[in-house]
């Protein structure tokens, strides 16, 4: 089998690439050589030190001296043949686990190959061990060694390096800089360290001393219990054997040339080594029958001479052969790191106070971890991690392929009852059950949250990273600019509606001949079509890619997107609640020669973008959901994307780093992704897919992904089933419905609640009824919209201190009898994740039994059925009325070939049905479906049911009021 | 004298802080005990391992059981008096150095103190060190301690830890935790591994060896060559100690309680050191005269009997009193840390291919240094750094702080020629100038570039990283989102715009009283003024902060900031190249109620907190500029700021992260800031004040800094001379002026050159004529402008390909003619720094010698001077003529106290005089000043001159139908 050898790197074209050695077999070599030309040179095998004992090799076994040589050289010969054996074995072990693993270990040398390298490369060649040389000049400098070092510090495909250069080479520079990780030599301080402190699972010890210490071993005289007498050991090398000939059960006697009982010690001796070839005819005559006696010949010179060293039997081998057994075991320590870990997660103590103060005050007392610990502790590489300051980091979807044959585990999702205007703290819900199963269960567990837009920060109060003692940390790092996810959309989106006016401007002043010229320049000559290009022309049926070739008709095909400024659907947006930008008219400066139209911004979170970043499943499917989105139609009715203004390849770049999920952590140092957070009513309001199928990877089988959906269970868990679910073929375990006695005294019956009026006395005192009302009407109803897609339901009860004991014993009662497996109170608010233990065991024991997921329509039922659908058997409407325009839409969307998408209802969240006062479960109604619009690239049809506010507003006293930041502390205060 | 003791730290009230030992003199102790209560425990002092010798303390020296007690006391106490004695000599030369310093030793503890740790913290006491003991309970979980470890670890003011813990507790988990430089006990692997690689100067030695080695290098009896005896070290201490004591020069012979010759060797020893007392009785039968003999006990309980440990003369005291030393070493080594290091640069190699690649190819085939990596070598803490991703990270303020005594580098300004429409090249001359200085000279030096819009990326083809081998990497990163900084502008800047329009429709519709009550609302039953709010009563000269007591008059005055809303000067702003929002109409949605009104967003750079951004030089003064921001003017003609309006402390939340500067590097690794990048004609055009004081800090005094100002040195010069310098205080010492053939034969009467279309030949062809009449007209009047300010010019003729050696010569020859000091030509596009050596010479010899920098005006001029002070000296103009709107202006600025302020002119670039078509160096002209207009939280006035875009557009094909993703590789094409 030839082998195909892949070039490693090629920096500006400064390093030469030169492949040597392309031989058959499981082996490959790869060579590349730095300008100033390989020649001989002297063989290093282990650290510098200002001792003659660096740089040694075992080289001679004299047993007694009266011995034949050729029985040691047998000796040797079995002994590196067993390494060898052994380690080929480790070898087809471990790519029989992984059979795309190709162990690599690099060699970095000065000069060309030795007699040293030569055999290092024999053996690795006889277990199937890759190597790259990297072959320096001779008198490289300490600079070059340690750029090569980091280089192959960074790659991956780098299982181990071989510092093959002179000892006054390895300078403790060159040595700090290595990763001891790869460091299969074991001269770095750390792996001394380690060595020095028995602690070897994770540390190499260095070939050289294993190769003496396994000469001693496999003495014919047994030596446990018995005599080494150490002679020249100074040096860090000669610790580092005593520790080990220690470790195997002998016991070591250090002396010294000098030392006056040398000869004593020598008699005595059970064994003898030599660092150094001063004393060896002596010790010869000294030494007693039957003892071993090894040479380690400091900073030997391998040359055509060195027989020892280059015969079978040669200690040279022996050395090589633990060098790479060595280099395997960096590779299974490598594949090892890749497998998935078991959780060693730390979580954060916490000690509530009461009263409970502000959000930001408890936010700021504890002091997260940094996120790389996090990330450690939760299996995560440092290599698939992009910190963002100390307390946020991207992950690498690579994870993904890493982690793809681990089981995913459990998935809950947080829905809630229909809400008060108020809010009933799904977030909160989320993040103390994650407290409680991670930190006070021991179980792994992740909360996904949804990404808040900037705009309510600054408008009116309410942050989106939960509250109390259930908490994403640093809040105001969450509720800001995070990892900038938000921005990346609001430029992307913005570039699409400059495209459009833009070229609306230019088709409307240019004709088809100057704008072909100017789409399709000439450029040195030539004349091509970009491929974003290609495609359009393909879509227009045009099969030439000659842009000499169109006929007229085709360049005015191909030039003009003929957008109606009428049926332009793109709107601009921006992340700040700016109300003035609801109706806007652009175009009114004399550069835009009379062009001016009607549009206007949406907040940036309700941009179509937001809505693919939650559902794209990787970087290929934004990109093209991105090209796909429609932006508005021509005069001749045909839909015109993103890829038709050739602006897609431009929105993904834009959007590369935000389709990675941010890494955070809870109040108690549990995980958290926050990622993506589209509208709950023109979009499906739920974090990313990317998001949750990292965590559901990371938590292992018999962890908990708890995500959010959002609004109310009619909306936001209709719309987790039948649209992300559909999208990602994520099936869901449990759906915790949140609700509050707040909330069902509302369906029961109760006053009004409006955000900034005071609480009627209602939700204050006591009232058993009204509460019995709003569970046998609104969490009734929501419980069996569950039922409805298979999913047990626990009802989780955020408790407020207003609520009485028997309040909430009627909620839990009443839950259960509406069809809940379980329904339990909730503390985390006041508590952390303690408060929510008994919510966390209900999830974990309704997670056990098997859950019986089901779409509620097929994508192939027509779009007003399915429609008709989610109104009557989510809503309970008796019916649905379309008006003419939502009903040509619908043709017109089937027309283009939609009719299979799911659809995204836009319905007010605050009733089951479409008006907001009809509380309880309204029935008796007929849904009416003013409008329809589509989502093309998120892949949803969405009707609207009244109008939707797609840009909010500042009140008259913004929160922005209390916000202030103390320049010395930089501390943030009045931020919730 | 009595210390303040500072509480360290309070998390989530989770921690009860008790203090304990408050005492007299420059000592402090910090006690905080966990929950659980302390008790009596056992006393360990270093690493646990399997064998009894870990845990010991040395405990009696029996000088061969012969002699009198008493004189070993009296040994002990000397030796460890003379220990204290110099370490309290040491901490007294730091705290010389440096007297804000307070050197401070953490204790983890278990349980509550036992006589060591009284021990310890009377001779922490003698020597001045402070102390904080984290008292966990006896039975603490390994949990527990990580956590506390990891919070020392991370606290700055504490420079050693000692684990006063279980030898059970001290598992490797926990030391591997333990940051190695704080690890006073050295028993850390890496501590470990240094001391036997015999790398100390970094590591700490366990104070139980050191007390051992003090010991015996007191010997009467010099044991020099001598044999020392370990009986019973096993373990990890044992090869600490054998390793040290090898280091003093003695002779170590280990053997074990079994070992068969055990009593001859302690005959024989010169010294005895027994890890475990079982074999006392034995070795003091047997040791020869005059010999030493010291006992280390296993895990020594301390408890009130043992006299040895706690009279003045027991080694407890020794060993403390090493431990005492090892933490003023910490702290010693820790303040080296925060001084000023020289650079270790590594300068990535490069090696320029021909014809010269795409600048996204030459970008990407060079892999950058990992950011920390570069942080450390330009001797940057870890703890100064927020990474973003892997090449870019934050740097934060507290480095000037750091740094204060640190005189700074030699300032060098990059500056143009007037330049053609394509541009001449400075930011490639910048970065190549860095890469010559730092790769090839091997001077320190840092390049402070602004960062781009992302508008023009998108827009027509041309990157602000450079160019060709003169780059900052990774470009995309640089060119695209960088660190977030724009986007924060963009969300800062319109959230000013949505609180302008919200404020006038509230006005518009409520009642004074209504609004006051919303803006001043009861809350708990108290109606309260916010701080902010209580700046602007101050402003409108209302003493009382009592809500309660404001005349109607006053709450009217409050309340209404009655901005008229046709003199609203505050714009939108997007990073996009959007044209149709150059002038629009907003609030045209019913909910707005009439109030629409004309206005338009400008490109994000474009906006006054850009240039507050680049002017700020620390957190508070950009607050306070925040806050000083003119949105516009009442009915009344008051102007009315951000402040008025209550977002500025909002907006100095959101603009907190972009504060700090970006750090990047060239091709060549060497560093760079990228920091702000305010408009050059409406703004003053050059990268961030604080950029260039960070980077003047840390390239030294013998170090350059690079920085770069946009448009011709008539604008960008004398905006950076006359607006940054005046702001910053700081002088530059060097002008680099960018010169190129292309632009010199234009000024010299070369046809016109325009972006798109083809060169004219006099461009390509030799034309000698064409260049002197470039040098002597426009090259001759740039260089003269520099001369006004006193600095001297080294002119950087940039080549191209098409340059003659005739005409390279001819420039240089003619320049220095002119008044450059020197005049070279660069190859750094082709060549990288190697092409910008003889540039880098040039600019160091002119450094060397003093420049006499003075402003061209006094700030006390008044404006119109000002504006005719410019326009004469610097354009060449005759005189100025106002327009009567720009007049009135000045006369009102000047009424509201802006008359101070320096003048910012809104001028074009392409030609000195107002006129783009008139080249060379125009005279006989009278520049019209058209309107003026003021920036005053920037903090100058702009007269504009002409008409300034500041919205560019988008041409009919923009350069995104080029970028593209790949969705494998993650790579990005067409991008420049």
């Amino acid at each position: 089998m030839l082998m195909k050898l892949s070039v490693l790197r090629s920096a500006c074209g400064s390093i030469r690439i030169r492949q040597a050695g392309l031989r058959e077999g499981v082996c490959g070599f790869t060579r590349r050589c730095l300008p100033g030309g390989p020649t001989n040179v002297r063989v290093p095998l282990r650290a510098a030190s200002a001792t003659s004992s660096s740089g040694t090799v075992p080289k001679i076994v004299l047993d007694t001296g009266k011995q034949p040589r050729k029985d040691d050289e047998v000796a040797y010969e079995r002994s590196w043949r067993d390494v060898i054996l052994n380690t080929k074995e480790a070898m087809m072990a471990l790519q029989k686990e992984n059979p795309a693993l190709r162990p690599m270990l690099s060699i970095i040398q000065a000069g060309k190959d030795d007699k040293i390298l030569q055999i290092n490369k024999k053996l690795a060649e006889k277990v199937g061990l890759n190597i790259t040389q990297i072959c320096l000049s001779k008198e490289c400098s300490e600079d070059e060694i340690v750029e090569e070092v980091l280089k192959l510090n960074e790659d991956s495909k780098v299982h181990g390096v071989y510092l093959h250069l002179p000892p006054a080479s390895l300078t403790s520079r060159v040595l700090d800089t290595l990763k001891p990780e790869k460091d299969i030599d074991g001269i770095s301080d750390l792996n001394m360290g380690r060595l020095v402190q028995r602690n070897l699972s994770q540390s190499f010890v260095p070939p050289v001393a294993s190769a003496v210490v396994d000469l001693l071993e496999k003495h014919k005289v047994p030596l446990g219990g018995k005599t080494v007498l150490l002679i020249g050991a100074d040096g860090p090398f000669g610790v580092a054997l005593q520790c080990l000939i220690e470790r195997s059960g002998m016991i070591v006697q250090k002396s010294h040339a000098s030392t006056q009982s040398l000869q004593r010690q020598v008699m005595e001796a059970d064994a003898v080594v030599l660092l150094g070839a001063e004393h060896v005819d002596s010790v010869h005559q000294l030494v007693k029958p039957e003892a071993a006696v090894i040479l380690c010949e400091p900073s030997l010179v391998a040359d055509e001479h060195n027989i020892e060293l280059t015969s079978q039997g040669g200690i040279g081998y022996l050395t090589a052969a633990y060098r790479i057994q060595n280099a395997v075991r960096g590779s299974s320590r490598w594949l090892q790191r890749q497998q998935y870990r078991p959780w060693k997660l730390r979580s954060l103590k916490l000690q509530p106070l009461t009263p409970v103060p502000s959000d930001i005050d408890i936010s700021r007392a504890q002091a997260p971890k940094l996120v790389d610990q996090l990330a450690e502790e939760i299996g995560l590489l440092p290599e698939e991690l992009e910190a963002y300051g100390r307390a946020k980091a991207k992950v690498r979807l690579s994870l993904l392929d890493r982690l793809h044959a681990q089981p995913d585990g459990k998935y809950v999702l947080v829905a809630g009852m229909t809400p008060t205007p108020l809010g009933e703290g799904k977030s909160t819900v989320t993040v103390g059950l994650v407290q409680a199963l991670s930190a006070h269960l021991k179980l792994n567990s992740f909360a996904c949250l949804r990404q808040p837009s900037q705009g309510p920060t600054f408008g009116v109060k309410g942050g989106a990273a939960g509250g109390g003692y259930a908490q994403v940390i640093p809040m105001e790092e969450f509720n800001l600019h995070l990892t900038g996810d938000i921005h990346a959309i609001t430029a992307a989106n913005n570039l699409v509606a400059a495209a459009i006016d833009a070229r609306m401007l230019h088709e409307a002043t240019q004709s088809d001949k100057a704008l072909f010229s100017r789409l399709v320049p000439t450029i040195n000559g030539v004349r091509r079509f970009s491929p974003i290009q290609i495609s359009r022309l393909r879509r227009l049926g045009i099969a030439t890619t000659d842009p000499g070739s169109l006929t007229q008709q085709e360049v005015s095909a191909f030039v003009r997107l003929d957008l109606d400024p009428s049926k332009v659907t793109w709107q601009r947006v921006l992340d700040t609640n700016d109300r003035f930008l609801r109706k806007i008219t652009v175009g009114q400066a004399s550069t835009e020669k009379g062009q001016a139209r009607e549009t206007g911004f949406d907040i940036a979170v309700a941009s179509e973008i937001m809505a693919i970043l939650a559902l794209a499943d990787s970087l290929e499917d934004m990109k093209s959901r991105l090209a796909r989105m429609v932006v508005g139609s021509s005069r001749a009715g045909q839909p015109v994307t993103a890829e038709d203004l050739g602006v897609s390849g431009a929105l993904a770049v834009l959007m590369k780093d935000a389709i990675k999920p941010t890494l955070m952590q809870t109040l108690e140092g549990t995980p958290v992704f926050v990622h993506a957070g589209p509208f709950a009513n023109i979009a499906h309001g739920n974090s990313s897919v990317l998001a949750d199928k990292l965590a559901l990877k990371l938590v292992g089988q018999d962890g908990f992904v708890v995500t959010e959906a959002g609004f109310g269970a009619d909306i936001g868990m209709e719309k987790f089933f039948n649209i992300k679910c559909r999208a990602s073929g994520l099936r869901p375990d449990v759906v915790v419905l949140v609700a509050t006695v707040r909330a069902l005294k509302m369906h029961g019956g109760g006053p009004n609640v409006s955000a900034g009026a005071p609480l009627p006395k209602e939700y204050i005192d006591e009232n058993l009824s009204l509460v019995a009302g709003g569970c046998h009407s609104n969490l009734r109803k929501q419980i069996q919209i569950a039922d409805l897609f298979g999913v047990p339901v626990v009802v989780a009860l955020n408790v407020f201190k207003t609520d009485t004991q028997a309040e909430i014993e009627l909620v839990c009662r009443l839950a259960r009898e509406c069809g809940a497996s379980h329904a339990v109170p909730c503390h985390h608010w006041a508590q952390g994740g303690r408060g929510s233990v008994e919510l966390a065991e209900a999830v974990r024991e309704t997670a056990s039994s098997p859950s019986h997921f089901q779409f509620l329509y097929d994508k192939e039922t027509p779009t007003v059925e399915k429609i008709r659908t989610i109104a009557q058997k989510v809503y309970g409407a008796d019916d649905i009325e379309l008006s003419p325009e939502a009903q040509s839409k619908i043709d017109y969307y089937n027309q283009q070939g939609y009719g299979t998408l799911p659809i995204c209802m836009a319905k007010t969240h605050l009733s089951l049905s479409h008006m907001p006062d009809r509380k309880g479960a309204p029935t008796g109604f007929t849904l009416p479906i003013r409008d329809v619009r589509a989502s093309i690239g998120a892949g949803f049809i969405y009707p609207l049911v009244g109008t939707m506010s797609t840009m909010p507003g500042l009140p008259t006293r913004p929160c922005f009021y209390d916000i202030d930041l103390d320049p010395v502390t930089e501390e943030i205060t009045g931020l919730f």
